[in-house]
């Protein structure tokens, strides 16, 4: 790429008007880009901090048609965004980053397991099944307890049930609907982990330290990074992340959620082609943080290096725990910060707080 | 007061669409609170970041009900905001921070170094006039050279001259317009040093480490932060500021202009209401910057101390400079801010890069 894809003054369009959409928004504009948000739902908490919103469905050709005149380069904050909309945007002269089959990859946890060990990237034993006897034989291979996933949609815990018996295997997959699904072995980890890494339009990577991550009920609750790891831990989740980023011809930043098993080995549990909820902690943990690198690699600006300077445990501020800002707005060493949502529905994501420590 | 000014999901207004409105407003944001700009230009860099872009003059009366009725804390990026407009804006409910006095103070340069002095903070010697013969006898009670400036408007060197000879003094007067002017002996100083400060609405204040900044033309070129200072110079910058903050009842973030003279005495150059951009460097070496601080003082929630955690060189990219974006993004240990100026003009002010160092 010869040309600069975005200099200061150009558009970036963002899919989806999230806490994600919204803080990219605002690392954009320390840039000097301005930001065009397309996303169903009118008054979201990224075109409140956005020069252009366009509320409408993805899939609208006018909404589409209408971000690709604003934006030469358009990313998603979301990984469930249509591959037709990615397509159609193309199709307009856009260039969507990252790309339709990092999309593609992500959004089929099938595709996903099967791209990862194809580069190296190890995870659980896994089978498709897309009926109930193949799913029952799917159980009968890998042996039960497995977990049930359905291939695509579904996140934060949705979508995927226990199995723990073979004859139950039928009934599980009527439950999630009779879609095609995923079966996987469960994993016998020790500790959640995730790293969060990025590559640029030159090819250049930048890997962030990894961070350790405790969900409840599926949801993310805390991240406490740089995690303690050993360097042969950490090298290992440095090469996994290049593989990865290096096969699927990358640009951007993106989430590798792993599993620590004991005695140090790790497995991909999944990727998340965006800046992702673990590395929120950058934010205030680094030099710079996912939200600028991420919009650095899109708009095919250099990297930078991480830079840590702080450690973090950072907390998500879940439903009313929102309601609790004004301790966390005075607690030295901490830094909140909000989304603006309207309306603070149980286990909605409001905020989040980083808590800071010497490093 | 006993009731929280603005919640998060309440809108905070602020008069002026420039950088510093812009890198207000992102503070805001992250706060998780709505902004509105009142601004005559279209298409300012605030209102692209803003939930709600007002775009009339400042005293339209239309204008300051709408924001109002959108804004329970009205704050500004600049101090030249007619007064009336700001009591327009108290008498429609808005609580306007820093206030009407803070606002008085500064925009008269006489009524300034006045209110200085009566708190403790010490100036040059100055006189007023107005009109020819009180323009040369305060220039020959102060003794040629002098520097006489117009009392109201100017920045950036703009509204002042020199006068070598007390024969001059009616031309320089008549050369200024005519209008009310303050004369000032000059100051020895070795150095401009400026520090940052903060009050909150329960009183509480914060201050900055001193910073050293180099101007040419009259414009700010480069700061540095932490300024290598004695402990006796930073407690009498501590001191200075206290006093102003407390003689001025202030809520918000204010601006210091410092001259050093030999020996360390300090003396007041000048008081900005407002964020400063001597105070740009806090963005990337303290914990809370001086933008999130106003945010936070203005909004009535605690302010939180600074913790410098890295030392800070500060460029100014002004007009042209800022084409050289793609150096500075590349450089490590360097975070760059553009302002999303559509015109480059000579001397205008584009961006701005923080250099980081260890402390």
């Amino acid at each position: 790429m010869t040309t600069t894809p975005l200099a200061p003054g150009d558009t970036l369009g963002i899919l989806g008007g999230g806490q994600l959409g919204r803080m990219l928004a605002l690392a954009a504009a320390r840039l000097g880009l301005d930001v065009a948000i397309l996303e169903p739902e009118p008054d979201s908490p990224a075109a409140r901090v956005a020069a252009h919103a366009i509320v409408a469905p993805y899939d609208d050709p006018d909404a589409l048609k209408r971000l690709a005149g604003l934006a030469k380069v358009v990313t998603y904050e979301f990984e469930n965004v249509p591959v037709a909309a990615v397509e159609t945007l193309a199709s307009l002269g856009a260039n969507v980053a990252p790309g339709a089959r990092a999309l593609a990859t992500a959004q089929d946890r099938f595709e996903e397991k099967t791209f990862l060990n194809a580069v190296g990237a190890p995870t659980v034993a896994f089978a498709a099944a897309d009926s109930e006897e193949s799913a029952t034989a799917a159980v009968m291979t890998l042996g039960a307890p497995v977990l049930m996933k359905t291939r695509r949609e579904g996140y934060d815990g949705k979508g995927q049930r226990w199995v723990e018996h073979a004859a139950d295997a039928a009934g599980t997959f009527r439950a999630l609907g009779g879609v095609p699904v995923i079966v996987e072995a469960p994993a016998a980890f020790v500790r959640e982990l995730s790293v969060i890494a990025a590559r640029g339009r030159d090819g250049a990577v930048m890997v962030y330290p990894l961070a350790e991550n405790h969900h409840a009920d599926g949801v993310l609750r805390r991240t406490i990074a740089p995690a303690r790891a050993s360097p042969e831990t950490a090298a290992q989740a440095e090469t996994i992340a290049i593989r990865i980023l290096t096969g699927l011809d990358y640009v951007g930043v993106i989430g590798v959620e792993l599993f620590e098993l004991l005695g140090g080995t790790l497995l991909v549990n999944e990727i998340a082609p965006r800046v992702h909820n673990t590395g929120h902690w950058t934010q205030d943990g680094c030099a710079i943080d996912q939200f600028e690198q991420h919009v650095r690699a899109v708009a095919g600006w250099p990297l930078l290096p991480p830079s840590p300077h702080s450690g973090v445990e950072m907390l998500n501020l879940l439903g009313d725990e929102a309601t609790d800002w004004r301790r966390w707005a005075a607690e030295p060493d901490t830094r909140l910060h909000l989304y603006g949502k309207r309306e603070a529905k149980p286990g909605r994501k409001m905020g989040h707080v980083n808590r800071l420590r010497p490093l």
